[in-house]
């Protein structure tokens, strides 16, 4: 871990040292995101040393073309790119004709800090430039309220020094990708947008595959108070105003900058125009203050059904906090054709926007922290790529339909071999999400109108996957990459046949429960018959003799060592070490076996999980940022505490401590929810499969206490462990009956329920 | 097969139809080659519609950045490419002022010929163009004598019309790489080398890798027969003067043009004018006709001891003298720098120079067909490259040695994890040509020197990539990729470890016959002891029911089909199957247990061979160049002769056929040794390891007979197989002892031997 910059805060995300080196890493802390878009912490009047700024806006992408040595048949033709947008942020200062830039001009008493209970960025420094010596105030935020607009304020407050001070607010569209493959850029300017002053329109170009173009028009609209307009522009890739003042001791100006970004996706862009003014019309007509306030107040409803409190360890709340307010501020559910990206709105890397983490790590977490609708539409999201994942089976040649590692619109875009191809355990997660909402919610519709098509689809997939190996006399699956990423193209993944046979079984059963469904999808008798066949009959490797589900058919004859045998110039293992030796070595990048036995955790009995555990965890080097929390859960149901506070601890300040070196590049959004999983369903036990809600709570060591929200089937939950027993109170709807530990209890809203912790 | 272009005849390679379409195939068919430079079959006239204009200059390559989608640790930075270098054959023509173009003007009478008995290249057509009727006649060759020159002529008797002829003999140095991987030029103008006119020097561009820059430098001097000198130029990338006369119906003009080439590989680049201008010098001093002569003389010298006549099957004659004449114009072991790239001087694609093949595939034929120092070259390249072998091993963090899958320097080019660190069965091919050589000349002389210090860095890699099973009680290999390419990171490829337990023994076998040698290399007893160990607890798959050596750990659990079965659609499966379905389907791209028991042919019964071959064949899809003729060797050994000559025909029109429809990317120079190792090995049954050299012949169907030149320990000897009996010739050298089938022959200058051939 590098060294801790970040001030421990409960609510606040707070930096006080100006490090040329680490500029990317504080840009990617300081993001902000509305879902609708987002933008790094850049800083608004530019800095002149290393630094990475950036503007995304939600669905709108670039098929930037596949770069690859050797081609493979069946690989797509283009990677999604998120797209670096203009820059809607850009605020230049001039004193006595000197830019202000914190890379050059002294500075002192400098702070950043993200308002995590408000959702507000506010930057103050002092510096001396140009002969002015002064103190400078910058307030930021991207509404939750009125998505397409961002708010600005800079105060300016001259300490001392006489002189022109300028402020120039702009857009700023001469921007290009950090990781296009060839150097392009992604923008021109959209000629059928009326150009109006203050107002910027540009189209991705186009593009070769037939994926759809955009066009993002960004507006603009400042209210300086202290200072005089002067010279405007508006070029093809800019456009601003100067504002001036002379000044001296004492006097303080600002200027509040408002900008609109509306995008194809929701408007025609010869509409743009109106829109935009129409929304700045009506924002201009109350203060920045006000709008503030808006803001504080729709992130404090948030925070009502998703705050996690922790008593006794400040940088444990601080960490939690951090991760649920950018998971919120990166998606809400209200854009059913949205996804999750790996970097959300703070970066580039990884390139596409959705990723198997979004069922299998996300929707749970949404599930219980905000309205049903959220999690309902990111499984739509995935009904309406249905058309995509046939095609990318029929790329294949396989039937049904495969969902892709990576994409923005449904179709595969990765091009390795090993994953695009063979990492196809994704397409049993997408399954599983559907089963986790109709349990959890109780609410059968999705699944019947339109889960059940998905699930017919994915079921066809694995039936067309599998082999019959006659000299096993069992159905097999060759060629897999599991979440184990450490190891590539293995046979008999038992994760992988695992999730295929769930996946058969369960939507054999989904049909039997919808009489008439099956003939309406095509699924004859013999098709259910071949299904229940490779249900009977697969191949699930084990051994006797560990009493261990075996990760792959190679896996036990390999030169089996704990990671602790490792030297300390070992590891990471995927920084130090050729890929080979990764791949034949025993170590397990993150959870794979202990991945099934915790999504199928209600199959397995506590000695069993124990035992797998044990064998395979001192093997694993948690090297993703997706394990520890997987493991956490699994340490806490098993009665290894101790260990599962370790690998809390792992995951709940990834980002805030920078603990891989790598958070310059962005967040890690979507392994945010990993220390929300490791307190609710590790150390709270919590359980949502099945027709009762589940919890098994007990309070970690060094913990003097903590409590979660969770809403479940109308009702919204508080749960609050304490050292010894649980307090679960009825924030909203219907008396429950929950099972906490072996035993039921009803919680209503006069009658709050309190149970001892388990040992 | 694409429709036969090629005139079938015994000593030539004759195409008489000009299709715009099939220049690019015809340019490569008429490659030409001297070792040190050569040059596809490009029009000199030039030539305005679809072609490659191809120049290669032995040894001279450019270190191309690596293009990868995703990177994976080990990888190597930079690809060298074969460089298209300075176009020396250039000569333009233009006929009353029009150019002659055979894309464009009318055309009859169209021949292109190679002579394969003398090297010599020779095209001839009648074309009008400005109102002139021309005969025209170019020949060219590339000095097998004095390989830094070419030689051309043309001629042009006027048929009809009258008006100015021009000639316009140049050098141009404007050209690039098909293949580079950025679009790149690799080359820049050397200031530094003395501009003389007709004389351009071009030095490969810098590069960040830290290999060698290469200067060319090429001067021409032309003799002009009835045409007057006119206008010169001596640009920065060209160089040519026009010659020109007025002519009448009847006239004949002709233009001799000798290129010199000389490179800073050989010369200091400050010595290249007086280098270049001493060989034009010496050349001048004789007329064309003269160095024909000489270049045929060398070609005939060449034959006496590599030539294969076969009687009956004119295809089949014409054939296996075009591969015999393409491997010798590419290498003759003149420089121990040098290797047998995969397209040698008549393509790029492939990139580097240096492939396994030349191991496995190449040096046993050059063995018989040529001095012995031919084969000691290639083996010295290998030596020589030790240090970097060694660097490739440690870059996967292995000890010993790693011959790289593709290379000019040495060092790895190749980035293609399952390939660049898994396919490392190629360096076991390294260390058994030591032992080929070594058995087949019975001069230990290499091995003893330099074989021995290869062979203890290679024997190091193998006992240091072996693992410990504990389960299995045995040594294994996990993760690599055997010579079947069509399945990657397998576990226990049984080719895999047979070699390398192969090496360890035979390793300790040789250090055991060198007193003193292994102290000197570093090995004590206890290294020694482990490759003891290793060898004698490696595993092999086998399986006992079916009585054959097993791929690979999982290949039996495949749904296991022949090649009868899949459906028209399905081949070649490398262009319509996805990648992975190829990966986990039974079907085989080249031999690989078959190419361990055709290496280790001694080690096994015929029986044994017989059965995998009945095995595995079946399963063969051959999509490998370098497949068919190891199958027809063991089908010959094996007593099934029709599928021997089916599966020799796959190999020995290969090019002159077009069966790929991928020759007009260039010649499949190191599979072209297929056709020779299946009459020879196959057809002759003989076999070079151990103490005596042996054979047993038969005569194929449909074939009268056939006879093949053999080079052994300072004998040449002719086998001349008829119908029901071979001859055996001592054309040089001492009496030998021979075993024919079960018996022993000697066979004497005065006393030649007839002997059955084998039913």
């Amino acid at each position: 871990m590098a060294s801790r910059m970040v001030e421990v805060d409960p609510w606040e995300v707070a930096v006080t040292t100006l490090d040329p080196a680490r500029i990317r890493f504080v840009e990617s802390l300081m993001s902000l995101g509305n879902g609708h878009m987002g933008a790094r912490g850049s800083f608004e009047e530019g800095y002149g040393g290393d630094s990475h700024l950036g503007t995304y806006i939600a669905g709108v992408w670039f098929p930037d073309r596949t770069r690859v040595g050797w081609w493979k048949n069946g690989y797509p033709e283009y990677f999604g790119k998120v797209v670096n947008a203009v820059d809607i942020g850009a605020i230049r200062i001039r004193a006595g004709g000197e830019p202000v830039d914190l890379f050059t001009v002294p500075c002192a008493d400098f702070r950043f800090a993200l308002d995590l209970r408000r959702g507000c960025l506010t930057r103050t420094f002092r510096c001396e430039a140009g002969g002015l010596a002064l103190r400078v105030r910058f307030d930021r935020f991207l509404s939750i309220v009125t998505p397409e607009l961002s708010f600005q304020r800079v105060e300016i407050e001259v300490e001392d020094g006489e002189g022109v001070l300028e402020i120039t607010p702009l857009l700023d569209a001469d921007v290009h990708n950090l990781d296009a493959n060839y150097a392009e850029t992604f923008w021109e300017p959209e000629p059928g947008v009326e150009r109006r002053p203050g107002m910027l329109a540009m189209t991705t170009r186009p593009n070769p595959f037939g994926t759809p173009r955009f066009t993002v028009t960004a507006a603009t609209r400042t209210r300086a108070e202290g200072l005089e307009p002067g010279d405007a522009w508006d070029d093809a890739l800019s456009t601003g105003r100067t504002f001036a003042a002379t000044v001296a001791p004492g006097d303080r100006v600002a200027l509040d900058k408002a900008v609109a970004v509306v995008s194809s996706r929701d408007h025609e862009p010869r509409t743009h125009p109106a829109v935009a003014s129409a929304l700045l019309d009506a924002a201009s007509s109350r203060p920045h203050g006000a709008h503030r306030a808006d803001q504080a107040a729709a992130w404090a409803a948030r925070w009502e059904q998703a705050d996690v409190v922790i008593e006794g360890d400040p940088p444990a709340q601080q960490g939690i906090r951090f991760n649920v307010f950018q998971l919120l501020s990166t998606y809400y559910g209200e854009d059913e054709r949205l996804n999750i990206g790996p970097k959300g709105f703070t970066g580039e890397k990884y390139g596409g926007a959705t990723y198997w983490d979004t069922e299998a790590f996300l929707v749970p977490m949404y599930m219980s922290i905000a309205e049903p609708d959220v999690a309902l539409a990111l499984l739509r999201y995935r009904h309406r790529q249905l058309p995509q994942a046939r095609h990318n089976a029929r790329q294949q040649g396989l039937p049904g339909a495969l969902y892709p590692m990576v994409t923005f619109d449904g179709v595969e875009c990765h091009n390795e071999w090993e994953i695009t191809f063979e990492e196809i355990h994704r397409n049993g997660a997408i399954a599983h999400a559907i089963r986790y909402y109709t349990d959890y919610t109780g609410d059968r519709s999705y699944l019947e109108a339109e889960g059940v098509e998905v699930l017919v689809e994915i079921a066809r997939f694995w039936a067309g996957r599998v082999h019959w190996s006659a000299r096993a006399d069992r159905y097999m699956i060759h060629g897999v990459t599991g979440p184990n990423e450490y190891e590539n193209n293995i046979n008999n993944n038992w994760y992988t046949n695992y999730l295929a046979r769930w996946v058969l079984r369960y939507t054999d059963e989904v049909l039997a429960g919808l009489p008439g469904r099956a003939a309406e999808l095509g699924v004859d008798d013999a098709e259910r018959e071949r299904w229940r066949d490779v249900v009977a009959r697969m191949y699930l490797p084990h051994d006797d003799a560990l009493g261990v589900n075996v990760q792959h058919d190679g896996f036990l004859d390999k030169a089996l060592a704990p990671v602790s045998a490792l030297g300390d110039d070992d590891r990471p293992l995927n920084q130090r070490w050729s890929w080979d030796r990764i791949l034949r070595s025993p170590y397990i990048k993150q959870a794979d076996v202990l991945q099934g036995m915790y999504t199928f955790s209600e199959d397995f009995t506590t000695e069993e999980i124990r035992r797998n555990f044990a064998f395979y965890e001192p093997m694993t080097v948690h090297e993703s940022s997706l394990s520890a929390s997987i493991h956490s859960v699994l340490a806490a149901a098993i009665g290894m505490p101790e260990k599962a506070v370790e690998l809390y601890s792992r995951t709940a300040r990834l980002d805030l401590d920078d603990y891989n070196n790598d958070t310059e590049d962005g967040l890690h959004i979507t392994s945010m929810s990993g220390a929300w999983l490791a307190i609710v369903q590790g150390f709270g036990g919590m359980r949502g499969l099945g027709e009762r809600l589940r919890f098994a709570p007990f309070c970690p060591e060094g913990w003097r206490g903590y409590s979660f929200m969770i809403r479940y089937r109308g009702r919204l939950l508080r749960v609050a462990v304490g050292a010894s027993s649980t307090a679960f109170t009825l924030v909203e709807g219907e008396p429950l009956e929950i099972e906490v530990g072996d035993g039921l209890v009803t919680v209503a809203a006069d009658a709050p329920a309190t149970v001892a912790n388990r040992a």
